[in-house]
């Protein structure tokens, strides 16, 4: 990717009506374009880390053998009063419409009545199940205030999984297979070491959801958390009787702020008996499909990334997650040898950000910081007399002058 | 893909409430299901089938240096009213919906005005141009019918470009590259030889504006199309004066049902200057930015192309769009080869179905051509005695014996 082609460029004013480090930091650099608060556009940068993250979603998904499809926005009024989710009082998000008829409409911004109904014109017999589906969907939600940048949006992108399990024991043993598939997800996007798995309240359903708690000061949420044993509890369920059978002790909590990254939740069969949702057992008799539901913020996952690693200089990406890996500064002298080694590092499948455009090498090098590429190589004339490239880490501060040869090597091991 | 892992399976009785062929065949072959009238999810195979689509649309796009974004489904009131396109009576397949403070927001049928807002902000100077952005959307339109299945949704796919040119020059180099790529996506997923440029109104802003349109009788346009030049002119311009314009002559013109599959489209500088979107030129002297817009009907694509080539059977993908290039029916005797084959062709990158289902060899074979797949693989004891897998090409009704290693070699060549 050339900048001097990049129709975006980065800007130095801070947004003046962002107060969320993570919206200003990615609308600075130019990864996202705010349409309205809550509502931001994926510039081609962003688009890039939200491609990455949903890669690394979608490989565990299709691992545990879940299947992808992806269901609608627009909503049928009948199906939500089913599960009485479709009154304002009950439901305080929707967004809503009217067809031409007159007939209401609603925007997804949860689906698992549409998926549920969906299923039930496939899931007849215990030969059908289990059968586990998810899709990347952009949900909807009227939120009153949106001041969390792209952690808490009005329109966002969400993974959500739902599982359909002839038992309780097949669908235990699916739900603890996806807590294992989300903390590699975590791990897999730069933040296993500041996400937990978080106790939390199962609602009418069930005795416990688990949610996945990212430590940020810039999360909405309040959890206990005991860092030897590497478990939360979320504010909500810190009562005695719970850390007694979670197996916590008051005195080990430590009280932090977090973000929900992710959270699983079971419903056992209640959803299905409101939805209608049964099945044939091997001796031909009617039973509730067991469910369960999955989700993962993929573009709050992008806002909470930024929030845990950015620094005075701007965004900082793990490279799994990166719109590219490396960024060449072509200055002074090291116009000719900065193009060479763009051209060489993209037929390596090195994604590669070359910074060709005519300005100072001060806004050049900033600008690196701001967008964050994990690896700084600038070029130059004093560079090449010294024997090659600057490369900088953009987590460290230190400068090292290697030579092709050690780049290339380094490049290729750096995965 | 197993068939007996996929959820989705073939249903045998037409959906009632469907005339659309493309609807019923996609929804009895389990690719779609029918959330309400024009409003369809995208199942398994399905979402296949539209992300090659997308794929071959992207590297076109990205092959003429556009850049790829994603804006927001929701939108702002004040800026489509700079355009005069806010009120219903002005554009009637809106829908809106209120925020929490009763602002009033609409959901995207179009992407003009918020991308070129957007792109106001980093377009200033004739360096910044040109630039060329492109997306793939969910549109929302409240259409009043929709009758014809996914080929004219309420909500559905789109491809949607923008060209942003310092003058008329740069522009129509532009928009002629852009009909070249067009005409090569259409090729490339099947429908080169059905679909024909077609000259077409250009409304307030310019002579005329190109559509790419797909002879089928399920289309709702009318075209007049010139076999020998594979030129057509829509119904809408089918004047004296026009055809001499563009070389055609009445006597040679040949009256069809086509589908509107692709348009592309001149603003000049009208909409820019609704829109404020000025540049400096060289000169320093400011000047209106030249658009353009380019949209393909991405999952309206799909529906054209079952139109088009589905038989009696069911549904005739190209290679090129197919969720699977190799359908494996596992019939008596077969099993265990048809495992190995499976294995084989997905360590060669071919993408396969096994149906490794217990059910019966006619439901097996039905089921083969209901879905699709280029090329049919049975494999049974009798196929194995006459000396290995019996194949047969979904669009022709001879089979044939051939041994692995020809298989293979053949699958290899089939691309």
């Amino acid at each position: 990717m050339r900048l001097s082609k990049l129709f975006t460029k980065t800007r130095k004013e801070i947004p003046a009506d962002e107060v969320a480090k993570n919206a200003r930091l990615l609308i600075q650099a130019g990864y996202i374009y705010k349409e309205m608060a809550g509502v931001y556009a994926l510039l081609p940068l962003g688009l890039r880390v939200v491609e990455k993250i949903k890669s690394i979603i979608r490989e565990e998904m299709n691992n545990l053998g879940c299947q992808e499809l992806l269901m609608t926005s627009l909503q049928r009024k009948e199906l939500w009063e089913r599960t009485d989710r479709w009154d304002d009082k009950e439901v305080d998000v929707w967004f809503k419409s009217k067809l031409k008829n007159n007939k209401e409409v609603g925007f997804g911004w949860s689906h698992e009545e549409p998926i549920s109904e969906m299923m039930r014109g496939y899931l007849k017999s215990y030969k059908d199940l289990p059968a586990n589906v998810y899709q990347f969907q952009t949900k909807l939600r009227n939120e009153t205030r949106a001041k969390s940048g792209i952690m808490r949006g009005r329109e966002f992108v969400m993974k959500d999984l739902y599982s359909y399990s002839v038992s309780e024991a097949e669908h235990d043993k699916f739900y603890n297979s996806v807590i294992d598939a989300y903390l590699r997800v975590f791990k897999n996007v730069g933040l296993g070491k500041k996400t937990f798995l978080t106790f939390a309240s199962g609602g009418a359903f069930t005795e416990f959801s688990h949610e996945f708690q990212t430590l940020t000061e810039a999360g909405e949420d309040t959890i206990y958390l005991d860092r030897s044993k590497k478990i939360a509890i979320n504010e909500e369920v810190l009562r005695d009787d719970v850390l007694k059978k979670v197996g916590l002790k008051r005195s080990d909590l430590e009280k932090v702020r977090a973000s929900e990254v992710g959270n699983i939740f079971s419903f056992g069969s209640v959803k299905s008996e409101q939805l209608n949702l049964y099945f044939s057992d091997k001796k031909g008799q009617k039973k509730p499909v067991i469910l369960g539901s999955y989700g993962i913020g993929v573009t709050r996952l992008m806002g909470v990334i930024v929030e845990c690693f950015a620094d005075d200089g701007g965004i900082v990406w793990p490279k799994s997650v990166a719109p590219a890996q490396v960024h060449i500064a072509a200055l002074h002298g090291g116009e000719k040898e900065s193009e060479n080694l763009y051209v060489e590092l993209q037929n390596n499948n090195v994604e590669t950000i070359i910074d060709d455009r005519e300005i100072s090498p001060g806004e050049k090098l900033n600008d690196a910081d701001m967008l964050g590429i994990p690896m700084r190589v600038v070029v130059s004339s004093k560079s090449l007399e010294n024997g090659g490239f600057e490369i900088k880490k953009r987590t460290e501060k230190e400068t090292k002058i290697v030579n092709k040869k050690e780049l290339l090597q380094m490049l290729g091991n750096s995965n």
